[in-house]
């Protein structure tokens, strides 16, 4: 697929997992950089792309799409050049799917609660159930590894993986040994690091001097 | 593709919403009840299936597939002639998976603070912004309609259909014109129907005499 990418993007912010798979893809892209301090995010303009008043947001081929698991799961489909997710048919693509929901579904909402130290509801009506099960799904998921498909590394590494980098610098995951581990293995890609260089320029910039 | 799914399954539970989409397909399937009172989904048998302890999983052609929202996703890209979902390549791929993953992202998470009348914390943090954001964001998705995709019905109307749908029994979404004549075309599909009646049997025979 063709036709040049826009990434609604802030950094530090969830859209940095956005970019993290743009670079992995290798297409063209450009950046339209939100400062969130400035509540850039809910100026007319931006809602009209995505109502929700957050970035990420990507425009490509004349849609827009929001939500940064639906973003890694669209470009990986639509670059499968990059081999970034087993294709329809492929037996890998249920257990794919189940690592990419299980982000939004269960491991964002336990995390936000935990850092929030709010009492969880029931646990029948909690998605995600309690945070310690969730914790220990995810590292039962990738302690065989070195991905969350096994052998093979796809978008839910970019996407899952970048929330449990973020969950252990902020110390909202525990620091156990699979996690550090497979956080320095998801550091050695080369599309992350560039992504990285390009958040912290971002941020670099947009301090006051 | 071919194969029996099973389907692991509790009425009423987030279950229903696979069941749905499981009839949707027409794809031949057998059902394994769970009792959730009894907590047979922390029975270790289960846990071996789905260490989270919950419905839905599905099982089909050796893998196990959990969370709702990647069963809809599995199931409509393996079952092409069902027609539910844009595969990739199609122009409202994109659009789809913006509101597949804004299920478990933004809407689940919004609801579920609101219902416990818990405080937010920070826009900025919270994955769904505010409650009152993500209502008007999905009414605005289906306000032109007739589905989240315009004219074409697809599983993001089964998966973030069946919340809406159980939302509004529950009156966790306010009672707009907009979500009840979406739930009430929903309602109108034959598969919804058949998987509600099982649902109704089921729980007609879980009731003490």
């Amino acid at each position: 697929m063709s036709g040049k990418i826009i990434l609604h993007h802030a950094a530090p912010s969830r859209s940095s997992t956005a970019l993290f798979m743009i670079e992995e893809i290798g297409a063209p892209y450009e950046l339209d950089v939100l400062d969130l301090q400035k509540e850039e995010q809910y100026r007319p303009e931006y809602l009209a792309i995505n109502p929700m008043g957050k970035v990420p947001a990507i425009e490509h081929e004349g849609q827009v799409i929001t939500e940064a698991g639906a973003i890694c799961a669209y470009l990986a489909d639509a670059f499968p050049a990059a081999n970034l997710a087993p294709l329809p048919g492929d037996p890998l693509r249920g257990l794919y799917f189940r690592w990419m929901f299980f982000q939004g579904s269960c491991l964002e909402p336990a995390i936000i609660d935990h850092v929030l130290k709010r009492e969880p509801g029931r646990r029948g009506m909690m998605p995600y159930g309690t945070y310690e099960t969730t914790v220990d799904t995810l590292e039962k998921a990738i302690e065989k590894g070195p991905w969350f498909l096994g052998e093979r590394y796809s978008a839910a590494d970019v996407y899952v993986g970048s929330a449990i980098a973020w969950g252990l610098q902020f110390k909202l995951l525990p620091e156990r040994e699979t996690f550090k581990r497979y956080v320095a293995r998801l550091n050695e890609r080369p599309a992350r690091q560039r992504a990285m260089a390009i958040d912290q320029k971002l941020m670099a910039a947009a301090k006051p001097a």
